[in-house]
């Protein structure tokens, strides 16, 4: 099948219009929050807020209609109501627009006839003009090399994760969450009711992309089951795909179609799709965060033994138990090396349990110990992965672990990575009040600037080594 | 099998001294710690910091022994060196201690023969000596009413919910975690390496307590696996027992061993005896919060059916996946219904769904439409609870949301709550910012006051409300 790349003109374009702002002083709604976002976002062409009274909003010119507007357009926003829009895509044709974008919602997905006439009559008045669409119902592009966005707070910088989202509130939620966990996307897009534009030919022009290195996808429907099918194979043979399926459930893909008038197919060819297409499967937003940045941040390990550095016995023989119960492995170290092991730390400090998992007990702030014991691990090929375990709760004198000593400890096993590039990853749990959640962030922000992936529950972090290990076993046949 | 009530010197001692105190100015270790603990949290009678030179700590007065102490001693905090816990065990039966609590640790857990050794040796002479043990290794009790207690942060505040927990640092941990969320205990014991105090007398005793409503227990291993039985069936025969099974699997079994020499027992035979005692098991410490909290603050609902009041379509789709995957039910409303609450709401609003699960929509903030919604939703009989979600990510223009506007759509809700007392439960995502969580947190903070429980993941609220029906739904028959 030939690569579609001539959706380009969907994430790159060089000039948008926001059509439905309103004039009222102190109002924001949708439309405005567009407006706002991409200046905030540095779209990188004119941008020209559509209202019939004219005016001015944020600095910017207010043109009556899309064909008032100078020179030449190829994007446009719709915020304006349903019943408006046929006249709205006619005046777009006419101005020659690649694209329209339908935050507009009152279409197909209200099950309605009338919502279902509409629907249609727009798709042939577009298809008549040469316009492709966007949604309805939904929220649009966020592509930051363009500057194109739909909420101001998103990164500029751009990554190589691109998502494809049918969901507006899964997308506008996810890429926050995201970026916070130091992913950076490429291209995202939320396109609803998928009138025109759908999975199928976003994951054929991803799987072709250049920029794109993963796939993401949240899709509750698929308009042609085989395309999608013979789409996403193709994808997951030259990039990891990540998919979450909403409506999964009988009563969840009842849900979906009252969402996006999504039909959304039933759970076992789902599955069949899945294991045959060798996609990864996540069912939640937590979930898909751990794996991106499992494949974002982590060298591929030669295997599943895992050493698990803890502190406390009781959170280390949990952790062994979400360990191996996602399928990673924790072999006992031979005696020779556990000698070696308790040479290197006090072997009188208390609570301490020199094995695997290892809880380190009070020799947690030992790093002239734990640094040598970590590149010993490594150095004798007995474990693939070191897992340090951060808990910030489990101090008694302190309600949440001190940042500076959180942090102390916390180089000391970016020490390891950073001088001899091994495999590691970091949990980061037990959040209790603001000083936690802000030492949780300070410090996953010094593990994103060394490139270790972190996770905030060692259920995440087994969820996501199992997926990635597995992942590359089966490319490796 | 009769009641094991003369436990209660464990958790109420008149007396308390923490042998081992530093003197050095500026240094908090875990005996300074203790003594902080038991001030902070108000111990209700005379500490006694013990250590051989004398001197002063916190204002205290420090004897050289606990046989220097004046008046009688209850109870005493360990902190020295293993070694020397042999003569501190003579001094004190000498005294008519009743129990001594060693944070010390070194014996049994580390697999050597003189640890062992030296675990026997103590427990030979505390038997001799009339004292009872707690541990060794272990951070020992907490227990509002009387203010003993082994973090000086604890709420000095009793609940109902007692937890035996086997592993010191889930202790320490789960008390804040589960204070956090609203949870408050009557008596919490850490007993490590259960050399004469173990999970048998302390499930005898709480079963009988009139003060512990709910029995939360983290076990390792069994010292008697008939004991245990009997006393877990007897247990749950009269209140809830929610239980984590440390060292579930074979690896974990392995860690448990080295972590309080348990003998963990294989998972075959714990999800035999979980299964016809009638306990309640959980994975995880979050889980354990999920359902005290529902315990806690939910009454009882008539069935299984849920309706989901949800802002955004993906997010609604995705709670439904996860409410039906866990067994609860989302029944379609009869048109009439459906047209009723068209009526109540702005059918016009963008993004509006009324279905189940409801997809707010703009609608979110229109409390004059959701207030009646809810009522007649619980009305009309056709669901036994509402499950509320505040998304604290999914607005385009903010951040994160407003707290004003949060506490305003939650206060709606909870008016829902207190004005009629129908079930309900909050459930408070996406947090992506340090404002967020404080939101959050108060949000939590107005659902706490009204007695609502509040989770922070669907997944969590699934589980939790599954588990809980199903025990009330076995007790009914």
């Amino acid at each position: 099948m030939a690569g579609n790349l001539n959706l380009e003109f969907v994430f790159n374009p060089e000039s948008v219009a926001v059509a439905g702002v309103s004039l009222s002083k102190g109002y924001d709604g949708m439309a405005e929050t567009y407006v706002k976002a991409l200046l905030e976002c540095k779209f990188n062409g004119p941008i020209y807020p559509i209202n019939p009274k004219g005016g001015e909003l944020k600095g910017l010119k207010v043109y009556p209609n899309v064909k008032d507007v100078p020179g030449s357009l190829d994007y446009v926003i719709s915020c304006i109501p349903a019943a408006a829009v046929p006249q709205l895509i006619r005046d777009c044709a006419y101005k020659g627009v690649k694209v329209v974008q339908f935050f507009t919602s009152g279409f197909g997905e209200n099950g309605t006839n009338e919502g279902m006439r509409l629907e249609a009559e727009v798709c042939a008045l577009a298809k008549r003009g040469g316009v492709r669409l966007i949604g309805p119902n939904c929220m649009g592009v966020y592509s930051p090399r363009s500057g194109l966005s739909f909420a101001p707070d998103y990164p500029t910088e751009s990554g190589s994760v691109s998502y494809i989202c049918q969901s507006g509130g899964n997308a506008i939620y996810f890429i926050r969450y995201a970026a916070q966990r130091g992913v950076r996307f490429s291209k995202v897009i939320s396109f609803g009711n998928a009138a025109d534009i759908n999975e199928n030919e976003l994951m054929e022009y991803f799987t072709d992309d250049p920029e794109t290195g993963i796939i993401a996808a949240y899709i509750e429907g698929f308009k042609n089951g085989r395309r999608f099918s013979k789409a996403v194979r193709r994808a997951a043979a030259v990039k990891p795909v990540i998919v979450i399926k909403g409506g999964y459930t009988e009563a969840g893909a009842r849900a979906a179609a009252s969402h996006t008038g999504a039909l959304a197919g039933s759970a076992k060819i789902w599955d069949g799709l899945v294991r045959q297409a060798g996609v990864i499967p996540v069912a939640t937003l937590d979930e898909l965060g751990d794996i991106l940045v499992t494949f974002l941040y982590l060298p591929v390990p030669k295997g599943r033994r895992l050493a698990v550095l803890d502190v406390g016995g009781g959170a280390a023989v949990m952790a062994t138990d979400a360990y191996v119960s996602a399928g990673l492995e924790l072999p006992q170290l031979p005696e020779k090396l556990r000698q070696k092991a308790r040479g290197l730390l006090d072997p009188d400090a208390a609570g301490l349990s020199v094995n695997n998992p290892f809880d380190l007990g009070g020799q947690y702030f030992n790093t002239l110990g734990t640094y040598p014991l970590m590149n010993m691990l490594l150095d004798e090929g007995v474990i693939d992965i070191i897992a340090f375990h951060l808990h910030l709760g489990i101090n008694p004198p302190f309600p949440s672990m001190p940042r500076e000593f959180a942090i102390a400890i916390l180089d000391n096993a970016i020490r390891v990575y950073t001088e001899t590039g091994r495999t590691m990853v970091v949990v980061i749990d037990q959040l209790t009040n603001t000083e936690s959640w802000e030492t949780a962030v300070a410090c996953q922000e010094r593990c994103k600037q060394a490139k270790i992936p972190v996770y905030f529950s060692v259920h995440g972090a087994a969820m996501a080594l199992d997926r990635f290990i597995s992942y590359h076993e089966k490319r490796r046949g």
